[in-house]
């Protein structure tokens, strides 16, 4: 049986750096006990989209993903990058099996409702089937998933990829002990957003209401972090948000649900 | 435990027809018992790489499968089109799951020599991991394969989908008795090319041997019938080549080790 999960999320700045994937990858193959990789797409999908000269839709700074766009990032991010990461895997020898939330309905997502606004084939998680997950750890596999996920009436749907490593580390959780790092091309959460030696070493609810009102952290690392909480605050053991070179160090902004002692 | 699987193969001109591929699908939903589904990629992957300005190099009439056109061939077979089979069958209640070779390193492929002739990322198939399928189709998974495979060392191949289909067949009867059935665009092997109603109701070795010299079979024909009769020989249970509207039908072409008694 699984003891322990860790699940671990890489960001896009990583997957378009060709030395970077390779050693994350070793690194990832070299962690002790189960684990779950959900990789992120980068700038290939976007870089698709221009040679494909589609036209991009953008509501209120955001992106609209429109049956072409979908299409694109079902190719790139469930096909090529997540093929790519699974052989290199292989070759590392981590047996690792990329899966959509389509593959085996492992995990489902709903639609966003197009009101107020309509974002296209976006989706918001519904449910991780952790009865498959745990057979699939239990076969000594290591699921390897994109943001790609389904609606089990057909659709596949665009989702945020922080958004399924936090679900698929509660789904986890309900199996063994679970641990969830989530990497990127920071060295953690910066009190100084220039200055990589000024990593925040520990962030609990308390201290994370202050870092806000304060406006040291702000914008995209917000959800990252609401993202992070919540899991702790559901069941996960441990939330990391580290730099992708230091997956097995121990580096990086830990998320507590209080203060360490 | 598995009693029988059905090994189906899919053409490209179905994939290519969206509302044959959704009868399709129904159909194939609605096959009883284990199964497994090898699909083609169909013109979208030609498009593509069409829309992306692609040199396409020929030898000897053949496509050379280069770096950019393995990307192409990865984005669409194991990304696009796999999963849009995979969400259309879990929307018609068939609990599937695409795979690579690469996923769970279920299909090992050996890249084709580079002499006489470099045809590039192009692999012929080595080994199937029955153990591994057997679990799947025990956890009452549909495994929905592309002809994407790997080498172990971190490359993927391009591989025939016709001989993917007949080596998946063979893994398949290692676990129960196995059926293949190959789903095209005509009703089975004609005697006329041009007359839908003239169908070769069996094959044997013997027959074959006389059709081929004959010249009544001929062109890619010729290997679909040998990779049948090879999987007859080596074990499969029986053989069909038949009209994709026919899979749960008794038209087409079966194939056979001998005459029928």
């Amino acid at each position: 049986m699984t003891e322990r999960i860790t699940v671990v999320k890489i960001g896009g700045n990583v997957i378009d750096d060709q030395t970077a994937l390779r050693r994350f990858l070793k690194d990832f193959a070299a962690l002790d006990g189960a684990k779950i990789l959900v990789h992120g797409g980068g700038k290939l999908a976007t870089r698709m989209a221009q040679r494909l000269e589609l036209k991009v839709e953008m509501i209120d700074g955001r992106r609209v993903t429109d049956r072409a766009t979908l299409d694109v990032v079902t190719m790139v991010y469930a096909g090529l990058v997540n093929k790519r990461i699974v052989a290199g895997l292989q070759a590392a020898g981590c047996n690792a099996i990329g899966l959509s939330g389509a593959d085996g309905d492992i995990v489902r997502a709903r639609r966003r409702p197009a009101a107020p606004v309509d974002y296209g084939f976006v989706g918001d998680i519904e449910r991780v089937d952790d009865r498959l997950l745990a057979r699939l750890l239990d076969a000594g596999l290591t699921p390897v998933l994109p943001a790609i996920m389904h609606d089990g009436a057909g659709e596949l749907l665009n989702c945020n990829a922080d958004s399924v490593a936090s679900a698929l580390a509660l789904g986890a959780a309900r199996i063994a002990p679970t641990d969830l790092v989530f990497c990127f091309e920071k060295a953690g959460v910066l009190r100084d957003p220039a200055d990589e030696g000024s990593v925040i070493g520990e962030i609990t609810p308390a201290s994370f209401a202050a870092l806000r009102t304060e406006g040291v952290v702000s914008g995209g690392m917000l959800p990252k972090i609401e993202n992070a909480l919540k899991a702790i605050a559901e069941g996960v053991r441990s939330v990391k948000i580290t730099h992708a070179t230091d997956l097995c160090g121990t580096k990086g902004t830990t998320l507590r649900a209080a203060a360490a002692e």
